[in-house]
């Protein structure tokens, strides 16, 4: 899921475009997007439109829910279940245990309504104490398929300034660190600035860099920025098969590890490279 | 508190000026600032202090006693209890239990007193195992009313440079995560060179950038810079404004996050609108 | 150990060369160095080596063995463990309960060959769950004398770039601050391309400003960097003796704090005066 594009679910007629978009993910929005009064509308749109979703998509089909300790998460959930949905997004994740508990009400909603393959879980890290304890987080059940992070509900209430590139930075990568510890995928969230695809495009390779594997975009502009940047470059796989080349030769010569244009190759570099190739 | 003036316990003769500066709060010292062989005169004078303060001086009054495990813990916090003091500062907080049992400790000496109100507690974060537990810390006792960072205790005895920027940056931010999470105030500790106001100046604006709420000051020239620093500007309040207002009109129009010069706002960022409003 | 020279097990061509050098300590690797079907001939090359080593050599003897969890770390032990021996140096330390079981094994092995002093464990932070307990396994034991990062293990399996100084620096300052906690040294990785002096130099003392005692070198190249990047400079001695010099007048005077040029003495930093003398 290189780029996942948000679309409020009160607005049904962006459904169908966005479904067409070139998106690798769709987040259909129960939460912040959609205000109190529109919450029922909403998930009965978003329902109808699970309901209709032509076969063969390709897309990652994600509906992010209200919180979970909210008045609005039961009958979220209850609208929403069936084959079709890949992923339920739950925001404000905070320990272990409520994860659990979400991945035994989706356990019981699958088993009552038949479904075969269970719904997977994109936990949101975008509280202080979802991301002290986004280790144990992304542990805590075999559904949780990746976090994500969340800026705008970190920062904003605190008074932390986006502004800051270490602080963004250091976020990024104990959130990364956390994902990798139980080796699920880190989702890069939302860039607010919409009219900014530099910004977005800078943002977006500093989260490649930290190795996530996407971004979510909040318009479709932002699509294409996405994809390009978190698809591996051809000089990145070229490199990789180098080295998968050059780790053949030595291995089989009984080398553990060698030199490669002057830098020393051991087995975590080549797990990267046989990761690049994968990913291309 | 955005301005908090540190005086030497057994300096006397600065108390008066302390009181009558612009500092909004001011922390007499018997820790660090005291030799060993005048903690008891300290303890003393600092008695005699609270006892003579004028009615409505409008200072947040604090003590900053001697470490809980050493000699001088008891008879300072026996010394100082009585109304009029507003908090005790203690230094290298390092464990919840740690807090809970100066909470209790507070607790017995204000009942044996009659003290109505209940003495508030402000935590130094000041040692790798106080920063790594800083949360719990933090939500240990109700009485804790903020975190505050000492660099000088973190950073010296281990050998790590006070120079680099990011390494600043990231302790600041642990420790404000940790405030965070426990909703109470992050406080930035001393800024040693007296004669660098500008040094001051840049450090105080990257805390409050951080969300912050102010600044420890070592010389009475700092009080205006903290405070000037922490004050919300006439645009961040003009800002403030402007997002709160057209949540007004995008909320009853049944709308949960919209567009503001381009920039997607949604209940984090009114939530901060409040809170400049609130500061300001 | 300001430098710490890798060796591979299996190249015992090289093993004179080694201690022969100018590194503080020489660490002899039968892990990522040594592929699978040479760790016997290694392992037994290491042996020769400890049971030949010349009386008063003047280094720290080291030798990386296998993961804990592995079919090669029971020979391993079993085949090195002498006197001669000062460290084993466990890569991928991971929890505090794989440290104590590291330290009992070491035990028994002692007791049962009669070794007096008890072999030193360097414990390797190399990935993101020993990075997040890294705390608890550098006091698991009194034996970890010593933490040790591993970028390499820690970043390429994730995809995290080594190229981002600030990932970088915030990943020394966790360890370093996780190391302090326990009152042990922390020790910087390898600097994988051996072509780059300056590259290694501004790493070392990056780490050194974090509060860093030395760094691996895989290259005969990089141990005169590293031991002088790790040397206390002569401005920093002076500065100490300075420093020391004042204490002695001031505390002599009662005062517990005293300014020398503008910048406020306290404690700490009169601590970190006499660490640098100690080290000088």
């Amino acid at each position: 899921m290189r780029s996942k594009l948000f679309v409020p679910g009160s607005r049904p007629e962006l459904f169908a475009k966005a479904m067409a978009s070139a998106a690798d993910a769709v987040s259909f929005d129960l939460e912040d997007a959609v205000a109190a009064e529109r919450k029922a509308e909403a998930r009965a749109c978003v329902a109808a439109m699970l309901d209709g979703l032509a076969p063969e998509h390709g897309k990652t089909v994600i509906v992010r829910v209200n919180p979970t300790d909210g008045r609005y998460f039961a009958d979220d959930l209850a609208a929403i279940i069936r084959d079709g949905l890949d992923m339920v997004n739950i925001p404000k994740a905070e320990t272990a245990l409520q994860m659990r508990a979400v991945a035994a009400h989706l356990g019981e909603i699958e088993h009552a309504r038949g479904i075969a393959t269970p719904i997977r879980i994109l936990a949101n890290i975008e509280t202080p104490r979802g991301l002290r304890l986004a280790a144990e987080i992304a542990a805590a059940d075999p559904r949780i398929a990746g976090l994500q992070l969340g800026l705008g509900d970190l920062f904003e209430p605190h008074g932390i300034a986006r502004t800051e590139r270490e602080t963004v930075r250091a976020i990024q990568l104990a959130m990364r660190l956390a994902a990798a510890e139980a080796g699920i995928p880190a989702y890069d969230g939302a860039f607010v600035n919409v009219g900014d695809p530099d910004g977005f495009r800078a943002e977006a390779a500093a989260a490649r860099r930290l190795g996530y594997s996407g971004k979510s975009c909040i318009h479709p502009s932002q699509i294409a920025l996405a994809n390009d940047v978190f698809r591996p470059s051809a000089a990145e796989i070229a490199h990789a098969r180098r080295v998968l080349a050059a780790a053949e030769t030595q291995l089989a010569a009984g080398t553990g590890a060698f030199l490669l244009d002057g830098v020393m190759i051991d087995e975590p570099f080549i797990a990267q490279a046989r990761a690049v190739i994968a990913q291309s």
